[in-house]
């Protein structure tokens, strides 16, 4: 097999057989077929598109590239989420002790990652003492014994998409719907999971700006999914502004627990609750997803849902006191309020925006080696649908510094403020299954 | 100016500047763009073509990539001619002595190359003497003098196309028409000339395998020089057989010796006087296409156009005996007839297979480091439309070694006898302005 010959068939719009792609596939991982090639190789599926065949083998070969993660050891059938990203996303850290709390067990693997906030791993190590590096016998017995834990990633998880991802950010070959898709669920795949509920965002703030867009990513990685025997839905959610008032990582901690609580806000109670409801109903703890949904309401309102979280903080050597006492958590030194400048009604906060204000103020990696300010971020006062007096408070910065100007700037533009009434923008789009 | 935005540029369908070329060129001639990124770019090209400005400006940034040759020390028009390649292609040998009899400059750079035969250079070493290794000064004085001189092509002519062609061959981006034809026109620009005629060979022994295509590639090369303010024609001619005869190195000398003498076969003299008139007229030496038909049609039954390739051979340190016996020519050990199997009508001659018979025979190099052997080759005794009886000779190998049972089997595959009588076939299809 000569990996040209490969290229020129793709080129020429015909399908790969699953021999082919693993030979691709092995080939770039070690090394034997060149980097010049597999560009090539992505621009022309840019073109010509993957068969669902062809993805699956894309994604099983990629999955098989590294280590592979056995969850055989973990009683009842094992629930992976996956978020496409978002600013303000703090989903995992509510949503892994409230379906926990209902008996689905979630053995999470999660990265730090760059970006506007740190990843799932650096959030959750605001709480003191909170320690994600458990051998892997011990997080096993974590997740029968709690139903729950949450290491790091493994260094060696899907090499074959690591290096191709990095290739294709170069090459203009990031936005093809087969690539993203197999790349996503290369690793949902290797992590070991039965089963996959999918949060695509949809809107000006995540990686998919159109409906449309999002609609054919959630559908193409289900297809995946449900063709590598691995059941997977996914829910295609609203991220036109950033999710619940909280963008930092002590403080998104403090939102994710006043959720399990009960109190935060609707849209990330209702975003949990959705995906949450399909989780457990995937894992077959519940009749219904409405049944599901009602188990759930009841670990927030009975506290077990909270319960499940000290218990998995005290396992992993965190301080549990923090669910009783949020202000045990990194505190920045500044509150600093930003103030609406005209009267009227939130049309929209461009979340990126608001993300990159964060940032500046420390709370995210622009590089691998920055270090994190875990304590301070952005808590929005105001979401779309609201109306607004001038002089009235838009959102608080929590900073180390006082000198803000630059980031207050960035919150004012992120705002869109329309002199007309403004509809609550739709949280749940759609589900795919 | 980053190369990965001009990528999605392309990929997106968007025309390119000539200084985004300009960067992208001189960036990858000079290693700063790497080539995974170089190969994305042309898969992007295959699919999104290029305008006629983004092909003239792709041809005149590699053109300057490396040396370009001054002819502006010659007088008159510099025409110069190329061939898209084909088997038993021995144009430019007779060619060049053939216009330069009746007044137009030729100033030939020529190349060694890797084929079923040498090059033209490799057939003109078939001349005792002959030298090719000549100063840049001493060429230009013997142009001025004898209107003919051939040089070996400059090493560094054009580095940006010879980095980009090897990457193509590898990356399945060779077939795209504004790849294929900046890469010839952006060596005919750095040689100097200020008229180019092409001769864009069709058929089974060609390149392009369609006329249409054919067309289309001439077209798009016309397009290039004319806007770069070369004039240029290009001729569409046949190769659903191999021009002339004669297939080998010094049997194609031989019988470009037996054209200019008014002998020889039909084909190569019909293609040497509608792309030299065409050559006549652009370097204005003759009032139209058809008075310079007449000029040429001369200077062969007047034998001036030998006297010319006689000058030029001696100029050149060469025996120009060898014009009168070009039994002075290398000479192989065995003549071996090869005979039809079956009475009929020749259908076709696949140009390839007779081109790969000869280079079995050691006509040719399979890699840069083979030695040629410029004795051997095959004569072909009958062309398309004649007809032949069971018996008959088909074709003579001229061999260094007895055993060619393989070479005979390989041209007696390339022969299609039909039952049926068979038209001759076109010669010269169309003329593109």
């Amino acid at each position: 097999m000569r990996m040209v010959d490969l290229i020129e068939k793709k080129r020429d719009g015909l399908a790969l057989t699953k021999e082919e792609i693993d030979f691709i596939i092995s080939g770039y991982t070690n090394g034997d077929i060149p980097d010049y090639q597999m560009s090539a190789f992505a621009m022309a599926i840019f073109f010509q598109d993957m068969t669902a065949d062809e993805r699956a083998y894309l994604t099983m070969a990629m999955a098989e590239s590294g280590d592979q993660i056995d969850l055989s050891g973990i009683e009842g059938v094992k629930v992976d989420k996956h978020s496409t990203g978002g600013v303000g996303d703090k989903t995992t850290i509510a949503l892994a002790p409230l379906v926990a709390s209902v008996g689905v067990p979630v053995a999470k693997m999660s990265g730090r990652g760059l970006g506007h906030t740190g990843g799932t791993i650096d959030k959750l190590e605001s709480i003191a003492g909170f320690n994600v590096e458990i051998p892997t016998e011990r997080f096993l017995e974590l997740v029968n014994k709690n139903k729950l834990a949450v290491v790091g990633q493994t260094a060696n998880l899907t090499p074959a998409d690591k290096k191709l991802y990095g290739l294709r950010d170069v090459t203009a070959t990031v936005n093809s719907i087969p690539l993203i898709a197999s790349s996503i669920m290369s690793k949902k795949i290797a992590s070991g999971a039965n089963a996959i509920v999918l949060d695509v965002k949809t809107g000006s703030g995540a990686f998919m700006k159109e409906l449309e867009q999002s609609k054919e990513l959630a559908e193409a990685m289900v297809e995946i999914g449900n063709n590598l025997g691995r059941q997977t839905m996914a829910v295609i959610s609203d991220m036109n502004q950033p999710l619940g008032w909280a963008v930092g990582n002590a403080l998104e901690v403090k939102e994710a627990i006043d959720m399990l609580r009960g109190e935060g806000p609707d849209d990330l109670r209702e975003l949990c609750l959705t995906l949450g409801s399909h989780m457990v109903f995937l894992a077959k703890q519940a009749t219904s997803v409405a049944d599901a949904r009602q188990k759930l309401e009841e670990a927030i309102s009975s506290g077990k849902a909270l319960d499940t979280l000290k218990t998995f903080i005290s396992a992993q050597n965190g301080d549990p006191s923090v669910v009783d006492n949020p202000q045990l958590l990194p505190t920045a030194q500044f509150q600093i309020e930003v103030k609406a400048e005209e009267n009227g009604h939130v049309a929209s906060i461009v979340a990126d925006r608001i993300g990159t204000a964060a940032m500046v103020l420390g709370a995210g990696r622009a590089t691998k080696e920055s270090d994190i300010d875990l304590s301070v971020g952005i808590v929005l006062k105001k979401k779309m649908g609201e109306s607004v007096q001038a002089g009235e408070t838009l959102a608080i910065l929590h900073a180390n510094k006082e000198d803000v100007q630059e980031v207050i700037d960035r919150v004012i533009k992120a705002y869109h403020i329309s002199p007309d009434p403004v509809a609550k923008p739709t949280l749940i789009y759609e589900e795919i299954h």
